[in-house]
C-alpha cells in the first residue's frame, strides 16, 4: 500500500523548484541591496513563545498551532510565523548590543498552521520576511514598505495595491479601544459570539469579523485615525511623506487591522488586483510592533517587519501570466557504446564537470540512437561519442547538435576543445 | 523572563548564514553540473513512512523520532532523514513514468532527531542529499560517490578519506547473515544485550557495536566480501573500475555497515582526516538501496544516494582552517542632516537600490560624524551627503571613501554618476 503525503502539504517537484529558486534568489539579492542579513531559527520553539509573542487571543494560538511534547516532556510548537522567533533570537543573542543598529534581518522558510487546506493555503507554507529592530524612525517604516513592494515588482508583477493604516501608539489605541467599546456595547446582543468575546478582549478585531461585517453598527464604527494623538499623527504623516518622496502609491484604509496583537503605528498590506486571482487578494502584510521585544523578556525596543507567502506570490505570478521557468539545458551529453567505453565515458564526464560544464550520460545501457535522443531531449549543446573503435584509437567524436558540425579528436583534448568551442 | 531556544537547536546568525549561503550555492551549482534537480518534501510525514522506509529496528525509529498527533488525530513525524520522503514522493508522483531516467534528485533542508546534543550534533540539523533512482548501473554508483567527494573538494577540503564496501545483493546478504549467526551463536552469552537482539533481527549490525568492538569474536567475523555471489562481485569490481578511471582514491573496508536497513551493494562513507576534527570522523555516507521503493508501495526499482550534514561539513572546514566569509560591503551610504534632507535621502536610497546598488542610511538621527563612522564600518565605497544647504541647491556631495576624492552634483544625477564611478 502506498503512503501518501500528509493532508494539507505539498511536494515541490523539479519543474516547480526551478521557479522557487528564481524567486528566492531574487528575494536574497533584494535583501542584499536593502542591507538586510539572513537569520535562521529552528522549525520549532517552546510553545510559550508563541503564546506570548503572537498573542493568546489570536486564531493562530487558539486553533492553528502544531503543538507537541518532546521525549523530554517539553511543550514545543512548529513555528506558525517568523517574527516571534526572530524576536526571541534578538533577545537571547543580545543583538541590541551590536554596534550596527537598527538590526536588519530577513528569514525564509517553512511555517506551519493547522488550517482547512484550500487553494493557496497549505498547512506547511513558506514565508519570506524581514525585521528591522531598534529604530522608531518613520523612514524605516517606508523602507520596509518599499522593500515589500520591490519583492513583487522585481519579479515583474504590476497589478498591485498598497493599503496603509496607522494603529497609533499605546495611548491612541487605548482611546480608540474605549470608543469601540462605547460604540458596540449597545449592539452586543446582535453580534456573533466571537465578537462578543472580542468586545472584552480585543475590540479592534471586531472590525475584521467576517460574520458581522454587514451589521449596521460596522458602517459608522469609530476610526482609529480620529483617535491618533499628536505624536502618532505626525508619525503617520512622515511615513506617507517618505513614500511620496519615493514615488510609491498607496491608499489609506482605516479598516486595515492586522491579525496579530502586537502592532502599533504603521500597518500595511499588499493586494493583488490581477483578474482571476481569487477572492482573498491579500499577498502580504506587515507593520510596526513596539511592545513585542519587551513582551518576550527583552529591552524596550521597537521594530517593524513584514512577511510574504511564497505560495501566494506564485499565485499572483500565475494570475498575471508571468513565467519564470528556465530551460533544462546540458552543455554535453556523453554517448558510449561497449564495456570499455563506459569507463572512458565516466572519466570524461567527471573531467568535464570538474571544469564547470553541465554534463550527463546514459545509465540504462541504451542503444546509440536512444542516447542521441536523450541528448536532444536535454537540449545538449554537444554530443560526445566514444565507441569501441574510438577507444582503440584513443579518440572521441564531438558533434555540435545545433548544426551537426563534428570533429574527431584525442579523448584527452576533449575538455580543452569544449572550452574553446568547436 | 526570557524564553530560550529549544534544547539541541541553534540559531544561525548573520555572521554564520553568509558561510551557509556560500556552501549551499556551491552544492546547488554542483547539482546542476551533475544534472540533479531539486525536490522539496514537507518537514513531516506520516509516521508509518519512516517505520517502513527507515526500518523498525533502527535507533532512529525506536528512539530518535519527533512523533506527534495532529489536530485531526493522525500520527505525524518530523523527518529524521531525506531518502524515505524522496522515495515516497517518487512513488506518489509516479516518477518512474517520466521520460528522463534515471530520476536524479537533490534535497537540502532541516532534519530532526531527538539525540543527546553534542558538538556537531543537534536535534535539528541540515542535510544535503541526492538520490538517483531507476538505474542499476555501476557507473551511477561511481557518479554518486564522485559527487559526494566533489561537495567537499569544491569547498577546498583536502584531508578526506573515502571508504568503500559492498553489502552484496539479497542472496549474498542472506549467505553472509547465516555465516554471522553461525559465527556469533557460540559467543551469544558474552555479548551485550543489544547484540543478542541484533543476532536475531539484523546480525550485520553486530559489526558496528561500540560495546562489543573488542570482543575476540569480532576479529575473525565473516566478511561480506567472502560471501558475494558472482553478480555482486562483478558489480563491485565495476564500481571500483569507474572510480579508478576517474582517478578517485578509496580504501575498501569490509566493516563498513550503514545504519539503515535497506542498503544493498555499494556502501560508502567519507571521513575527515584533518587534525583536531574530533573523534567521530564520518562526514557523510551513502549507498545503494534496491528494496526501498518496493517496500513503500512502488514498483521494483533500485536507487542510490548519499546525504551529508552541513553542520559536520562546517566542522571539517574549521578543522582545515578554511574560511568562506565574505565581507559586508556597501556600495553607498547616504548621510543626511535636517528634516527635509531625510525625505530626499529616502528617495535617493530607493533609487540607488532600484538600480542594483547595495545601499543603506541612518535610522537613528545620528550626528554627521557618527554617520560617516557607520559608512566606514560598513566599508561603503561612497558616502553621499545631503544637508540643508544641499537641499536648497538641489545637490548632493559624493565622497569616495577609499581616497577621499569628492564631487558635488545635482541630486538627480547621483545615480548616473555612481554608475560610471566618480
Amino acid at each position: 500500500m502506498n503512503i501518501h503525503i500528509p493532508r494539507g502539504t505539498e511536494d515541490l517537484l523539479p519543474e516547480q523548484t526551478k521557479t522557487w529558486q528564481i524567486i528566492e534568489d531574487t528575494l536574497k539579492q533584494l535583501s542584499e541591496r536593502y542591507h538586510y542579513h539572513e537569520i535562521r531559527t529552528p522549525m520549532f520553539e517552546r510553545t510559550e513563545l508563541f503564546q506570548r509573542g503572537v498573542g493568546d487571543t489570536t486564531d493562530i494560538v487558539q486553533k492553528e498551532m502544531y503543538t507537541f511534547t518532546d521525549r523530554g516532556g517539553r511543550s514545543l510548537t512548529l513555528r506558525p510565523e517568523g517574527t516571534a522567533s526572530v524576536a526571541r533570537s534578538y533577545v537571547q543573542n543580545k543583538m541590541h548590543g551590536n554596534p550596527e543598529q537598527p538590526t536588519k534581518l530577513y528569514y525564509l522558510g517553512p511555517m506551519f498552521r493547522y488550517e482547512r487546506p484550500q487553494q493557496g493555503r497549505t498547512r506547511q507554507f513558506t514565508q519570506f520576511g524581514i525585521e528591522a529592530i531598534g529604530s522608531a524612525d518613520p523612514a524605516i517604516d517606508a523602507e520596509v514598505i518599499a522593500f515589500a513592494m520591490d519583492c513583487y515588482q522585481d519579479l515583474g508583477l504590476k497589478s498591485l495595491k498598497l493599503v496603509l493604516n496607522s494603529l497609533g501608539d499605546h495611548e491612541s489605541r487605548e482611546a480608540h479601544r474605549q470608543a469601540l467599546v462605547d460604540h458596540f456595547k449597545p449592539h452586543e446582543d446582535e453580534l456573533c459570539s466571537d465578537c462578543q468575546m472580542r468586545l472584552e478582549q480585543n475590540p479592534l478585531r471586531l472590525l475584521d469579523c467576517k460574520v458581522d461585517q454587514d451589521h449596521p453598527s460596522m458602517q459608522n464604527a469609530p476610526s482609529i485615525l480620529d483617535y491618533l494623538n499628536d505624536y502618532s499623527q505626525q508619525y503617520f504623516i512622515d511615513v506617507k511623506k517618505h513614500l511620496d518622496a519615493m514615488g510609491i502609491d498607496y491608499v489609506v484604509d482605516d479598516a486595515l487591522v492586522r491579525g496579530l496583537d502586537y502592532y502599533t503605528h504603521t500597518a500595511f498590506e499588499i493586494m493583488s488586483e490581477a483578474d482571476g486571482f481569487g477572492s482573498i487578494t491579500t499577498l502580504s502584510g506587515g507593520g510596526r510592533y513596539n511592545g513585542l521585544i519587551q513582551d518576550i523578556g527583552g529591552p524596550e525596543i521597537s521594530g517593524i517587519g513584514f512577511a510574504l507567502s511564497i505560495e501566494r506570490l506564485i499565485m499572483a505570478l500565475e494570475a498575471e501570466g508571468i513565467s519564470l521557468d528556465s530551460e533544462d539545458e546540458l552543455d554535453c551529453y556523453v554517448i558510449t557504446m561497449g564495456d570499455e567505453a563506459k569507463f572512458a565515458g565516466s572519466k570524461l564526464v567527471y573531467q568535464l564537470r570538474k571544469a564547470g560544464f553541465i554534463v550527463d550520460q546514459d545509465y540504462l545501457d541504451k542503444k546509440m540512437k536512444a542516447q542521441f535522443k536523450a541528448a536532444d531531449r536535454y537540449q545538449a549543446s554537444y554530443a560526445i561519442v566514444i565507441g569501441e573503435s574510438e577507444i582503440e584509437q584513443g579518440v572521441a567524436n564531438i558533434k555540435r547538435l545545433e548544426d551537426g558540425e563534428q570533429k574527431t579528436i584525442a579523448i584527452d583534448d576533449v575538455k580543452a576543445q569544449i572550452e574553446q568551442g568547436l
